[in-house]
C-alpha cells in the first residue's frame, strides 16, 4: 500500500457538532476537538506517515464571537501540549507579532523534539494564507523553488488532505504545499472521528495516481 | 439561486477518454477537449456567470512528449480562437517568456473585448504556479492584498472549480485565487461534458455556505 508522507488535517465542524448536541457552538472546540486529535496522531504513526499538519486557527478565524475564540485558541494550546507527551517533533507556525497569538506556544514555534520524536507535527496557529506568502522574495530572486521562501517553510509538500465536517475547500489551508495535494471530505464532523475515516482515505488515497501536475 | 461570479474549469480526462475509445491519447485534445468548452461557455453565459478561467495548460504539462504538447497547445490556441467570435472579454495568462508559449496567442495576454464583451474569460496558457507567484514582493510591501502583486493578478478570486476526470486535487491551479473556493468533482471525462454536470455543479454550490474562512 502507498502511504502518503504527510497528511494536513481540516478539523472542520465543532461548532455544528456541538449545535446538533444542544451544547452552545464553543463547546465544540473543548468537549469534541481535542481527542480526536489525539486519536488520528496515534493512527497515524502506527500508519508510518512521517509528518501531520492540523490546521488550528487563522487568523480569518479571530473574527469571530470571543467566546468561541477563548474555546478554540484554548484547544489549540491543549493539543499541543497533550501530544508534547507522545514520541514527536512537534512545531507551530502562526503570526506569533499578532495579539491573538497565544503566548503558552511561543515556545513551541522552533520544532522540537519529545520522547523519541519520529514522526513530525505541525500546527497551525493563528495562521493566515496572506501572512503565509508575504515573505515571498521579489522575482529578482532565482531560487528555483518558493517553498524556502515563505513563513510555512518548514512545512513540506501536503500529499493527501482530509477535511471532517463535509465542506469541499481548502478554507486558505496552506495554499503553496496544497497545490498538487489529493484531497479526501468526510462527511460526518470532526467530534465524531472514527477510524474508519482515516482508513477510508488512506484506501482511496492508495488508488490515486501521482503526477505531480505533469 | 445564488450563481458564482467566478468559475474555474480544470478539463481533465482527455487522454483517458481517448483511450477508452481506442484512440491514441493525443487524440483526447483535438477531438474531445474544444467543443466542451464553446458548450459550457455558452451556459456560462445564460447562467449569468460574470468569469470563467480555464485551465489550459501548464509548465508542468509541457514535460509531457512532444505530440502530446503539440496537441494540446494547438487545442488552447483553437479554443481561445473560437471564443474570440463570441460575445467575451479573452485574456491569456502564462509564461509568455518560455518557448512553449505559443506566439499566436500574445495579441490576447492583455484583455481585449469580442463582441459585445460582457463575460470574462480567461485562460492559463503555459501556467505554472510558481512562476504565477515569482512576482510577489518581499515583506517589506505592506499592501493589504497579495492579489495586485502576482502574475495573474487581473483574475478575480474564484467562488466554484469545477474539475473534470475525477480527481481531486488542483494540480497548481491558481493558489491564491482559490483558497476559499467551493470544489465540484464530475467523474466523467472532459471529452464526455454534459450539461446536467454544469447544473448540478450551480446546485451543489447553491447549498454550500459561504464563510470566506471566517
Amino acid at each position: 500500500m502507498r502511504i502518503p508522507n504527510h497528511i494536513g488535517i481540516i478539523p472542520d465542524g465543532n461548532r455544528r457538532w456541538a449545535e446538533s448536541k444542544g451544547f452552545s457552538k464553543e463547546k465544540g472546540y473543548s468537549l469534541g476537538g481535542i481527542t480526536p486529535g489525539l486519536l488520528l496522531f496515534k493512527l497515524c504513526q502506527k500508519a508510518g506517515i512521517k509528518e501531520i499538519t492540523y490546521y488550528g486557527f487563522t487568523t480569518d478565524n479571530t473574527k469571530r464571537p470571543s467566546i468561541q475564540k477563548e474555546a478554540f485558541v484554548k484547544a489549540c494550546i491543549d493539543a499541543v501540549k497533550i501530544l508534547s507527551k507522545e514520541d514527536a517533533e512537534l512545531l507551530v507556525v502562526g503570526n506569533t507579532e499578532s495579539k491573538s497569538f497565544p503566548k503558552d506556544l511561543i515556545p513551541y514555534t522552533t520544532r522540537r523534539v519529545f520522547g523519541k520524536g519520529g514522526i513530525k507535527v505541525n500546527f497551525l496557529v493563528n495562521y493566515g494564507w496572506e501572512w503565509d506568502l508575504y515573505n515571498l522574495k521579489s522575482s529578482s530572486n532565482k531560487t528555483k523553488s518558493i517553498i524556502p521562501t515563505i513563513h510555512s517553510n518548514e512545512i513540506s509538500r501536503i500529499d493527501l488532505i482530509i477535511r471532517w465536517g463535509g465542506r469541499r475547500r481548502l478554507s486558505g489551508f496552506l495554499p503553496v504545499q496544497s497545490v498538487y495535494s489529493d484531497f479526501y471530505i468526510v462527511n460526518d464532523f470532526w467530534p465524531d472521528f472514527k477510524p474508519e475515516h482515516f482508513y477510508d482515505a488512506l484506501n482511496w488515497y492508495n488508488d490515486q495516481d501521482i503526477t505531480l501536475g505533469g
